[in-house]
């Protein structure tokens, strides 16, 4: 059972399900590396793992998906050979904590051994200022004489979705000081990783070493007794040839060495340090709803524990740094739920999700032309060369096992969009048009080109329509003029003038250059074509504006009838088989996205009677589906009814609730799109914060119980505090 | 076990399974009335049924399928009060056999009982004279003293797939003349029907009434022995109010009541005289191969009998009148499969098929408006009104229960082509434009219309599309430019230009007028500007055409490896989820289609190409494939290739080894579509006959043991026998 309190969240459950929720619940990372909450002792079935940002591979046929690196924090205690475990059945008291102020997890556990009580006490970080550095200190005490064996060292035996990942084992150790050191190479790109872990121990221990294909370990002999405590401080470090040119052996065995030297408190206080950093900038203090105030920096804290600081061109994958699910891809989700929080508070981080946009600008053009379109169509699952990570067939059917066909891959094309709209909204927060020199323009233009070479023109209604796509509700696939989509590729061709418009102020002739190189006139001239007649649907009769072509014909039956239909309870709902593919049961905001995203655009009126007719036919299957609705309810004045979808959305990583199959795929892990989501809705929502051409302002309309909100944002360079109350706002240079 | 002989078929068979087959293999009719080959005796779940040609129910909300009339010529033997059925233990004999010269049913079976053996032997015919007739002759013998009951009547207790379809039951009874009659009313649309029977009986019997709610019948009581037989003619009239204005009731009781005043050998004669008449313009006689000369005529005796000689405007059903699947609807099957036969030797009944499409061209126009197109949207499934029979939902899931969506009747858009096709080809061979004035030249125009609202025009590729269509490879649904569709559509066009061209050398200003009426010009001037830039896939570098956009991206497995998929028999193969959807494996004959029809068009080199290409990724899963494949392989010089396609085609309903379930539903029942393939494959493919622009000619390929063919083709209203060897042909006037 999970506890949250001021900056703490506990659990002592020690079933495997436990485990498995708890993996994701008390992680700690820091943008490199993500380590799983898991005990230093975990069966691979508890999924522990050491996820390395940016490195994926793949084995044989199967998808690719993130490397999961040897755990250099790896711990596990014997009495007479027999392991003390978590989840045994001699434990006398177990709790796992997360500090998510400080991104410290430790574990407390107590067994009990021929009458002797053993308790373990550790604490490890995921180190936010070296991001190479996991660090651990691991108390052991017994109430009695007893002899305790401890394996620590470097664990091989990791657990992968669809692994193995490494070849090309080197181990090494050095006797001298204490160093384990682990060399070996991805599989189908031969990219090295190294992992190197020493120990420092305090007290009189026996050790020895012990290589095995398992891994390398120190093997130490403890004769405790009461009143007696043994510290052993383990410092590992993780290096990978897709972060470094360098040596990642030699690195590595610096950087423990080195760490080692530096010792736990040193490195423990940098740490601590950093975090108080994030935190001047990043924290939001809400009075009034400690659950929302915990809840909503828990979500934060999951935010900056996968922001890339240390990469100048790097995303994060829709699952953060939890682990191998979702292929470890990044996906929409940066651009539309992630990038609004640090734009607002680290714009840099920003930055480095568009430069990754620039730089895997080529995979996108690939995929463009693989379905015979020009320009660049982004990768719904993105991976380190832009390539999509995601298949044809992406899910699985429950009853024949057989692979169904899914059109994800081939029929999202709004993600072209949703990527210059991010880049767009930056510039006009930022005013750093620099980026668009770094390529973003490029990558403008060449979104753009995709969308002019996607479209068709329908002679019978006089309009260029989308045809043929999917939007954000993934249950209706392959659907004509998607509502949402259409909109926002019609900002993708504003965002082209507006761009185009901004770089021709001033000097150097580099948007001409640009055109010249891409040969965009023509593309430009027809672009303006299109504007005359690009069809946007309109709200019908009452107000409300259909998903797409024919939306209303469908079965309008309700999210029970649906359910009711199912056979199984991990089928997918959507597609063409699907429980919901034929209803109008929609999985998440689509619609009521566009009248987010296109606020300005739309009355109060219109935003009301979309928010009453589609919510109740959504099923909220996605995570990034509450804070739309809530956001929306708070902008057409109704933030009551959203507090609720508020909740959901900044409690996911909290509950644990969320689904964890979709069509028999295991989708488990931590949820940042539903993170950003919830700052979101709670400053962008309940605070009516906007930060719109050169201008910050807060239009109020907090819940009920919200007595005061506190937030940072970072504008023009200037550290700005705002404080909102029911009735104003205040804003204050720091 | 089936025997096939000169114009006989038999069968010996008495399982339950083959009672279903012989239901089609031996069943009558003459185009008004369809009788299953059941024995009079028969079980409900033997599938006995009456089809009357025109009349429709729905029952709640099941599919609308054809009415099954109460049999007026059921008749059941008893001794003791145990019946004799064809399936008793008790049977000493029994064989059924069909004379498809004469369309006479007719049975024999022996029993024994008490050591007594008991002989009955019974003839049927389905009068192709006075279609509203139905006689039986029933003769009962024994070799020795024994005590027989006889109930022969009309029953009611029919088989009904989505049934029952008739209420409101008045039975009568007129002990005089030993009339019997019914009157019902259809369900949904209380439609009058009314069957009456009346019996003469050679033998000294004893007879009784029974009415009840099983029907109304005589009793008889016969003292058998030997050297004594008992013959009953049973003389039957069915009437219905989608085919009378007059009262049903007086019709039907008139008929039974001339038929037994006229009597049975008369009646047989005139039957036959009139199948004479039939074959002397029908016949195609086929010397040295007798199983491919008994398989032909077997195939046109079904077409034959199905033929609507009785009314004005009707056409055939996809499985003929012989029982309740498919609907008993209209499919693109008889533009495309049956009408090129009878467009040769009974050029009226295509006339009929066309006026059928003219009176259902609202039905037409309501679909195609339901869907947002103007014009005309012909229905996939169609039955007396034109509106679309077909479900959105027409196959079942056999793992959940549940409903598919299937996009028969959404994208098949080809259909409304198809019939543009069949108006085209009659003017082209009758040189009948009346019909045009009649409204075929408004259905012309009115299916331009509809296809014109439907097409896109791609900036991109500087041309206009077809996008999603499903083809006649219904395994694919929601293609675009499916070259079958996009070039018959573009023959649409051409066919508009042509008849309007027609229209205006004569007088009357007719289609000036109708332009006028139907605000053409407009469109004619919008035609005229797509038809510079239609987009007519044509063959790649191989001579192959690319059956849709992107199908030579689909995998690319064996026939074998997709079978090896299915999990359950009666899967579904096409569609979102089915096993061939997702692969390049055909259900039927597409672009093989497109090149037999628009053979003029192609080298043998590309036919060559096309058919080594597709034949092994055809399933030949529609009895609609085999005669392409056939054809075009005589087309392009191969006969002996093609030979075993003809024979499969010819063959079907004497196999009966069709697919019997799609999806779980049945399917079974005959394929007047394959018949008339066969004649195509005979006479257009082997024979290389054609009737173009004014002009007959022959291109013989016979295959290696055909000696020589005979046929006749009735051209410019002169009958005219066509006689093929392997060197040359001969015409002679009759």
């Amino acid at each position: 059972m999970y506890r949250l309190r001021n900056w703490l969240i506990s659990d002592n459950g020690v079933s495997e399900e436990d485990m498995l929720q708890n993996g994701n619940r008390l992680m700690t990372g820091n943008g490199y590396l993500g380590y799983r909450g898991t005990v230093s002792e975990a069966e691979p079935s508890w999924m522990p793992a050491v996820i390395v940002s940016g490195l994926y591979d793949r084995q044989g046929d199967l998808w690719r998906e993130p490397v999961n690196a040897p755990d250099c924090l790896y711990a596990k205690l014997f009495v007479r050979d027999e392991p003390l475990m978590a989840s045994g059945e001699n434990v006398l008291s177990h709790e796992q904590t997360l500090d998510f102020r400080y991104g410290i997890y430790s574990r407390e556990t107590s067994w009990t051994v021929d009458g002797v009580s053993v308790t373990l006490h550790a604490e490890r970080i995921t180190d936010i200022c070296n991001v190479h550095r996991l660090c651990m200190k691991y108390a052991i005490s017994a109430d009695a004489p007893v002899t305790i064996t401890l394996k620590q060292g470097i664990n091989c035996a990791v657990h992968d979705l669809n692994g193995p990942h490494l070849g090309n084992f080197r181990l090494d150790k050095d006797e001298k000081n204490g160093l384990l050191v682990l060399d070996a190479d991805t599989l189908e790109k031969a990219v090295p990783l190294s992992v190197a872990c020493t120990v420092d121990v305090a007290g009189d221990v026996v050790c020895g070493t012990e290589v095995s294909g398992e891994g390398a370990f120190h093997v130490y002999t403890i004769k405790a007794d009461k009143d007696k405590r043994f510290d052993f401080f383990v410092y590992g470090a993780v290096y990978s040839g897709a972060d470094t040119a360098e040596d990642c052996g030699v690195k590595a065995r610096e950087t423990a060495l080195s760490s080692l030297a530096e010792g736990w408190e040193s490195i423990l206080s940098g740490h601590r340090k950093k975090w108080d950093e994030i935190w001047l900038k990043g924290d939001v203090i809400i009075e009034g709803d400690d659950y929302a105030q915990h809840a909503l920096r828990y979500s934060l804290y999951h935010l900056h524990s996968i922001a890339p600081r240390h990469a100048k061109s790097l995303s994060v994958p829709a699952r953060g740094l939890s682990g191998q699910t979702y292929k470890g891809a990044v996906f929409w989700d940066t651009e539309m739920f992630i990038s609004p929080y640090f734009l607002c508070t680290e714009p840099d981080l920003v930055a480095r999700f568009i430069r990754y946009r620039i730089h895997t600008l080529p995979g996108a053009k690939r995929k463009a032309s693989e379905y015979g379109y020009r320009g660049a169509f982004y990768a719904w699952e993105s991976q380190e060369s832009g390539d999509d990570a995601c298949s044809l067939f992406n899910v699985t059917d429950v009853f024949t096992g057989r692979p169904v066909r899914t059109y994800f891959r081939d029929k999202q094309i709004h993600i072209s969009a949703d990527i210059v709209h991010a880049i767009r909204t930056y510039i006009n927060v930022t005013g750093d048009t620099e980026i668009l020199k770094e390529g973003a323009m490029e990558v403008i233009l060449e979104c753009a080109r995709f969308f002019l070479s996607y479209l068709y023109y329908s002679p019978e209604h006089d309009r260029y329509e989308l045809l043929d796509v999917t939007g954000p509700d993934e249950y209706h696939e392959r659907v004509n003029n998607n509502a949402f989509t259409n909109r926002i590729v019609f900002s993708v061709f504003e965002t082209v003038q507006t761009c185009v418009d901004l770089l021709k102020k001033q000097d150097g002739g580099f948007i001409e250059k640009l055109f010249a190189e891409l040969s965009f006139d023509t593309d430009m001239a027809f672009m303006h074509e299109v504007m005359k007649k690009f069809y946007l649907p309109q709200p019908d009769s009452g107000n409300v504006i259909e998903q797409f072509d024919h939306y209303f014909k469908l079965e309008d039956c309700s999210l029970d009838t649906v359910k009711s239909r199912l056979c199984d309870p991990r089928e997918y709902w959507g597609g063409a088989n699907g429980v919901a593919g034929n209803t109008q049961i929609i999985k998440q905001a689509d619609v009521v996205l566009m009248l987010v995203l296109f606020g300005n655009e739309y009355s109060d009126e219109i935003k009301r009677a979309n928010l009453a007719y589609y919510e109740p036919r959504t099923e909220h299957g996605s995570s990034l589906s509450n804070c739309m609705y809530a956001q929306l309810s708070c902008a057409s004045g109704n933030s009551e009814w959203a507090y609720p979808f508020f909740i959901k959305t900044a409690e996911i990583d909290i509950t644990g609730t969320s689904k964890q199959f979709a069509g028999g795929i295991y989708i488990g892990g931590t949820h940042p799109a539903a993170n950003g989501g919830a700052w979101m809705t709670a400053v962008q929502g309940f605070c009516g914060f906007s930060m719109n051409d050169g201008k910050i302002s807060c239009k109020p309309r907090l819940p009920e119980k919200w007595k005061r909100v506190v937030f940072s944002v970072v504008y023009n360079g200037e550290h700005i505090e705002v404080t909102v109350t029911k009735d104003g706002y205040s804003l204050c240079m720091k």
